[in-house]
């Protein structure tokens, strides 16, 4: 790619975990890229014309060419951009590993989340558990490593990284006593979120904390006022 | 990998769609495996041992370790076995179009056709309509394409197959007056269906569409006495 001229793009919000993901990812791997911030309440041309299935960010348009959802986006970096450092593991074995991990990720983390702290009346039947029983995984998969796949930050690493600080920011804002269960219960994910956070890729994307617990108090106003 | 003695098992279910796709997977690429046909009312140690996560067929034992998850399953044999034919392309962009496909059938097909023939009293409200909204984005991308990545059957081809397989099997067993429909909407998804149905992968893990079927009405008996 040495040489040529490259439009890396990415469409963004400025507390998505998922567009966090994909800057992360970005800035690891150090591509020169703009951001380029959308309104989620008045979405612009250009996100619906780029991601007219989901209709959301983050999108990385590469040359003019759209890629979609941020574990995708991350996959692609990784792939067209192929120095060091390498985001997912080169051993078959492990990058399945790590897929499986970010896919458990994707698929539980967030949306149990919600159930705990965006629900009327405080969190659902069995949400709690079933929040930290996931975490609890994850704390065990991490076990003694600095990172999850070894001593080199990676792939599970920024996928989970800013569905940790979200949870974190989530219990400090609308208080349920998971702040100190997590505190006795994941020592290892608490030693690993400040490991991460002192990274440059991580700092440099990382939003506001104030400004964040701000825009979840509003959205969970919001999200909880239409609910029955 | 030529010469190494290969262990290769995948622990299946005869006609769950997941471990149809890995095994078209597997014989696409030629890879020689043993299935373990699993009773997911009485699941085996191994099974619990491999994936005590999700405890879910399909689970690939390559050499005596696990990979887990039915996309997943695919990309490892694909990046394993790196011979001819390639299942998923090998252009970036063209692999992050497949997996993005891929990851909306994952997420949207077969959980939305469960709303549509698995709840008592009919369909729920606007399931079918969301679920003809998804089939014909597929209709669309296939476009006049033999495959969906073009003339070869590939990835998206066989992770989309067994899921349209079951939805025309439910429609058969649990009539909703969908089959009109899908039959004059999806005319180039129901001639790529044919197409697939020809070759020998997918015959070879094609099952018993009679067994299937009284599958199908027992299964939607007792998902349906347990609704309130």
């Amino acid at each position: 790619m040495a040489g040529e001229k490259e439009e890396v793009v990415l469409l963004s919000f400025w507390c998505s975990p998922f567009a966090m993901k994909a800057r992360i990812a970005l800035d690891e791997k150090g591509v020169p890229h703009e951001i380029r911030e959308e309104n989620l309440t008045e979405k612009s041309h250009l996100l619906l014309t780029m991601n007219p299935v989901h209709k959301k960010v983050p999108v990385l348009i590469h040359n003019g060419k759209p890629i979609c959802e941020s574990s995708l986006i991350v996959e692609y970096v990784d792939e067209v951009w192929t120095h060091e450092p390498q985001l997912l593991p080169s051993d078959p074995y492990l990058r399945a590993q790590a897929r499986f991990w970010a896919d458990l990720i994707d698929k539980k983390v967030f949306s149990t989340a919600w159930s705990v702290w965006f629900v009327k009346g405080g969190p659902k039947e069995g949400a709690k558990e079933e929040l930290m029983e996931t975490l609890k995984l994850l704390e065990s998969e991490l076990g003694e490593k600095a990172y999850f796949c070894g001593e080199r930050f990676g792939y599970l690493d920024l996928s989970f990284f800013p569905y940790y600080l979200w949870i974190r920011q989530l219990e400090k804002t609308i208080e349920t006593g998971l702040e100190v269960v997590i505190e006795a219960e994941l020592p290892k994910l608490e030693g690993w979120m400040k490991r991460c956070m002192l990274r440059e890729s991580v700092s440099a994307s990382l939003p506001d904390l104030d400004k964040l617990r701000d825009y979840i108090r509003q959205l969970r106003k919001k999200k909880i006022d239409t609910q029955a």
